[in-house]
């Protein structure tokens, strides 16, 4: 094959006006805004509105865009007895693969139109979470709580999953972690959407896909590693010992490092902060570990081999999210809460691109390089005569 | 964007050992082995096998493959209770995309390992027809029927769809459409199987996500949507009317012309005479009608653009099933009961080549054509300052 397309690196697959990555100097930017911006000025709701719409709402725009996402937010209760009639340690991720699907059959009028994908992506943004926090109570064998409509996306996902209303503060901190996770151009997850969806496969179809790749180690899973890595560490004063360890064995440092971006990774940097915070007004040492991380994995990488790496989005999200005291294994749903939005978007995008060049079906070349014994094919032998090892 | 990269239409992206496209002599050929001699001698498990391994099993390998998927067929008590506990009306595509997910919580021991991966192929190959059969009869109100480990893949699937043994002409009809549609190279299904598997998912996400893509009209639709237009179409004499005026809207003709063949679909030959045996045997006039759709499209597409085209699977297997007395909505579903043997043995080469180019995740490059106002980003203003259009 022509092996400078592995992996698809650089191979140019669609134009997109969703979002813009500037690996050379660390930007990510959103329908023309930068996420630094919105973390500061926005919250996840209206950055899904512009996500999936070209640009920020207007007042009565946004205000409709609320009310239809706190109205969606309920999931119906045949799929939660459904969910209550599972195995309880089934992993989160094909939980929520499997039930995402599932919400076809509830909601599946009028999938063709443009229109209609909208109120599919409200859906899905809405009902991920509740989705999420429902297993989350039912394998801890505890009540259900329902969606509160007066609470923000972030803070309603918060008080679902833990039966508290979070503060400003960590409501706010849970938001910003939304904004930043919720599109990143052409990755493997929104690539594997749009893959589906070229097919002219339903949204939730594609969503579904999307959240098995995703799940992946070296995606969406990267920054669950990342926990088991600090953990496994658990003290500062290890890391230097326990990163040289793994450095000899030429195994990578997990949130370390990315394809794209050349520099610090924007996110990371909020990131960074937010962990910095969190870790000030609980106390834990996650922070100061994960800080470590970055700093021995950076002077060792320049000693070893002579190159430059950044944290990238997992490094901080990971402590983050401990410190907010949620479950481990729910650090991909939560990416999945948030990535879910961009998705969506693409996924309205890959469909309904009214400019050329326009997607069609992605079906790429193999080249075949397995046995070969002409066109008419190899001689077929009947089981008795077969005695060659397989 | 780069346009010749649309639908990534001829860009090389992996080697493959599984299966190879003649698109100009009109073969498609199984590890080497020609899919033609395979229907006349070999079936679906045997080729089930020589797809997931490199070559035809001996003995003593296909007894016990056999033997493991006969065990492997049986699906947990507590997935059917779930099933039962659905929306009858959901479609079948969903319910399979959401159950395979699924199936992860049950069987999800050593998903690392190669060797692993053979026994969650077995188990996604058996227990998919399985999920489909089950399906079928609980949204019929009618008891489910057990896998019976005395019939063959093809005879248990019609067995526990039906509650009747098919008879042996009917069972080897079926087992031969089983052979046909078990791999196609990179076609899009297997290409976001492949995605998926490329950020390490492991094999029941892949498949899910394999199965979503499949559910597409532009792919495993296809089958279901030539036969809606038979039905619409019904008599043959209205066959010529039928397909100008769609030709005059300048649609497309379903189940004719594919992107890859450039003569005979050599899978549409062999569907064409099962088609034309199973007429003969049942007096209905689904063949006949078919075979004047071809000829119509022929002669008009020659006609109208001067270009040849083709049947490709979808056209004749639509009448096969119908004359089978598989549900319609069922059609996609049965695609995938046959794919899966690909999409396993794909998602094993994705993780597992031994080779160079090893695979790597899947992340093309997109080319941002959104607003842009620089580095920096637009300006955010606040929502009351906000009154342009969006």
């Amino acid at each position: 094959m022509d092996t400078k397309n592995i992996g698809l690196r650089g191979i140019e697959v669609a134009d997109t006006r969703i979002s813009k990555i500037d690996g050379e100097k660390g930007k990510l930017i959103y329908r023309g805004y930068d996420i630094l911006d919105l973390t500061k000025k926005s919250n996840f709701e209206e950055t899904a509105y512009l996500l999936l719409h070209d640009d920020l709402p207007r007042k009565e725009e946004y205000t409709e865009f609320l009310d239809k996402l706190a109205e969606a937010r309920w999931v119906p209760k045949q799929m939660q007895t459904n969910m209550g009639n599972w195995r309880k340690d089934a992993d989160p991720m094909d939980m929520l693969q499997a039930f995402v699907a599932a919400l076809a059959g509830y909601f599946d009028e009028e999938f063709s139109t443009k229109e209609a994908s909208y109120d599919r992506a409200i859906n899905l943004i809405a009902k991920v979470p509740t989705i999420v926090a429902s297993w989350q109570r039912i394998r801890d064998d505890e009540a259900i709580i329902d969606p509160d409509a007066n609470l923000s996306h972030a803070a309603n996902f918060l008080h679902m999953l833990t039966g508290k209303k979070p503060d400003e503060e960590t409501a706010k901190i849970f938001d910003i972690c939304l904004i930043l996770h919720a599109d990143h151009t052409f990755n493997a997850s929104t690539f594997a959407a749009r893959q589906v969806a070229s097919t002219r496969a339903h949204m939730y179809s594609a969503a579904s896909a999307a959240i098995g790749a995703l799940s992946g180690e070296l995606h969406g899973g990267a920054n669950y590693e990342v926990m088991k890595m600090l953990l496994d560490i658990g003290t500062e004063d290890k890391v230097e010992s326990w990163i040289k360890e793994v450095m000899d064995k030429n195994e990578r440092i997990m949130g370390m490092g990315h394809a794209v971006y050349k520099t610090y990774d924007p996110r990371a940097q909020v990131l960074k902060e937010l962990s910095r915070k969190l870790a000030e007004k609980t106390g834990e040492p996650w922070f100061d570990i994960t800080q470590k991380v970055e700093q021995v994995t950076i002077e060792q990488m320049k000693k070893r081999k002579g190159m430059d790496i950044y944290p990238n989005v997992d490094l901080y999200s990971a402590s983050v999210y401990y410190m907010l005291k949620i479950p481990m294994d729910l650090n991909t749903p939560i990416f999945a809460i948030s990535r879910v939005a961009g998705w969506a978007a693409h996924i309205i995008e890959e469909k309904f691109a009214e400019a050329a060049p326009k997607p069609a079906l992605y079906r790429p070349k193999a080249v075949y390089v397995g046995k070969y014994c002409g066109p008419q094919g190899c001689e077929y032998k009947s089981l008795d005569l077969r005695t060659q090892s397989s």
